[in-house]
């Protein structure tokens, strides 16, 4: 079928255009999209930080509804509302076998344009387009896998929950999945974006004493303020450490999360860890970021481990999130502060890096 | 009462003579030394990489005879056996309260040679002499909180069991308590010292299915494999990562163990660990060591980390550990190589520097 959909043909150069789009194949599901949300991670793909093979179709936050199911697929039907994740699990593989993430499969082909089967879907003319996270829902519709679909209560709004596929679900699941933060804890987020102020509402979520806001920049720590945070630090103006040291009797947070991934953050985070605790790399902002860590402190059972999407279980956690949202006990909405079409996108992109908004929600009608 | 001990005065300066050892006080037993292991950290801390106060008696893998105890001791009586840990928990602080170690007292005294309760036990006149990890066990007698003993059976040789208290306890805790490493993993140990080589048995008791050693001396890798190794690599002559990738699949290992500490030692480990697997820092060479840990692998959900001393529960683990010894089930036995009188400790240090045993013993009788 025809398609529109945002292209980038090579760094920064990003056009919507029609593209043709095949049927979906065993195990696959077609969606209308109805939203999709902007990542960091569209962007650091367009500028060359994150790698992709070109040309390829961004947008990895979508959500919609089901126009057709491949072959053997069981728990999705035709009309659905679904939200897609960047996270999904073969079951099979050496790490699902053991119950982890990530999945072999769903990692080797998130960057490489291919789907599970190591075909691709989107055709420009004679050219193969990728589809990177299996998904490109910078798109009218999408083909993906369906194990990376999960399906949501019709009355959810969808421009509300898109982002639970990557950017949100991820600050979300690193705090409950795989930190698994308890409550009465002290937790740190660094990075009142998106991701962080996510992080920051999981750990609101699971019962958090304090949660602790660190960002560059005062209008992000108002928000965080508003949204999640207890206390918040700007290492502008005030000494992380001794900030940390004051609110935590010298000890150190229970829980830290870098929701930043630049030089030297994760490091901050770590530091700011207790002996015993856990620190949590969320995101990179490119893929060669090297963090030193002090060694020593690792002997006093300090944990750094990192999330894949927040350790998500789309078909688990994604409609638990959505009935939390809808109960008025997660405020997705409060993270969402600019929309566009599909035709404003690269506009769109050029605002976040200026930094212009939170969260973006493309509307595809 | 008149001891004699292994004082050392200042760096590298380290002589026999007779102190003044206090009464065991509340919480504490006060023990007739039969056996101490000899440390790495021992040497680290007479070469100045790990820095105490001065002067101090070194040894803290003791197991002895108790002659008396302190009021409030319930669960150690005179003439028991036992063997001294370096870790303890006062049950009540911040990390106590949340079942984890470190035990803020306990790590707060380590290296300060403090009791507990902040007083010392030795003097040499009306000198304090430091009691360092609240043992300084290369002495005739001690006195130690009760808490960091562990009572053993009677008839269990008290020279093979010592060095439960520390390396080889460390060793195989940090493979059965920190990492938990599960039957059929495959188990990555750099360094085949000691420490390595308990981490080793530890591998090979949970029933990992393939245990891989690492070190640059052929020769301990020749006795890794009658002690407890698969495979062998040895990095003068083969790269690490070929080989790794050799023996899994190109994955990685599931659980990697650091035995050394020295600068690059910890990466290696944590760069042969697979996705979703765990890299365990088990010591170090000095305290200044940082390790440059690649940001982007630990969203692939690698877990780093460390332990203190095993994350040994004492009073659990050791007599579990030496009953497994006196089973033939854990050959502790296989790692002493070496063995001296309380006077040849400076002699022993300096054979431990050249690299002269894998594990020595003090028999102070």
């Amino acid at each position: 079928m025809k398609v529109r959909a945002a292209v980038v043909e090579g760094l920064n150069d990003i056009a919507v255009r029609e593209l043709e789009l095949a049927e979906p194949r065993a195990g696959e599901v077609l969606v209308r999209l109805v939203a999709t949300g902007i990542c960091h991670t569209d962007l650091s793909m367009l500028r060359g930080n994150l790698p992709v093979p070109m040309p390829f179709v961004p947008g990895h936050e979508g959500a919609g509804i089901v126009e057709a199911v491949g072959s053997g697929v069981t728990d999705i039907t035709v009309g659905d509302h679904v939200v897609c994740s960047i996270v999904f699990s073969c079951g099979t593989c050496y790490t699902c076998s053991r119950h982890q993430l990530p999945c072999e499969l769903g990692a080797s082909v998130a960057f490489t344009g291919q789907m599970p089967d190591g075909t691709f879907r989107l055709r420009d003319g004679d050219r193969d387009v990728n589809h990177i996270f299996c998904q490109s829902s910078f798109a009218t519709h999408t083909v993906v896998p369906a194990a990376a679909v999960a399906k949501v209560r019709a009355d959810a709004p969808l421009d509300k929950v898109a982002a639970l596929g990557c950017g949100v679900g991820t600050g979300l699941g690193a705090v409950i999945n795989r930190a698994r933060v308890t409550p009465g804890s002290s937790v740190l987020v660094l990075g009142a974006g998106g991701v962080g102020l996510a992080a920051m509402l999981g750990a609101r979520l699971v019962g958090a004493a304090k949660v602790i806001a660190v960002d560059l920049a005062d209008s992000k720590l108002d928000k965080a303020k508003t949204v999640a945070a207890d206390e918040v630090i700007n290492p502008r103006t005030t000494d992380l450490s001794d900030a940390v040291d004051a609110l935590t009797e010298g000890r150190g947070v229970d829980y830290s999360f870098d929701a930043v991934g630049a030089e030297g953050t994760l490091e901050d985070c770590f530091r700011a860890t207790r002996p015993g605790g856990t620190c949590v790399a969320i995101g990179i902002m490119n893929a060669t970021v090297s963090s030193p860590i002090d060694t020593y402190s690792l002997l006093m059972e300090k944990t750094l481990t990192g999330t894949f999407g927040g350790s998500i279980s789309p078909k688990r956690d994604i409609p638990a999130f959505v009935e939390l949202y809808m109960a008025g006990r997660l405020d997705l909405g409060a993270l969402i502060d600019y929309e566009c079409k599909l035709d404003g996108v690269a506009a769109a992109l050029e605002d976040l890096e200026r930094g212009a908004f939170t969260r973006a929600v493309v509307r595809h009608e």
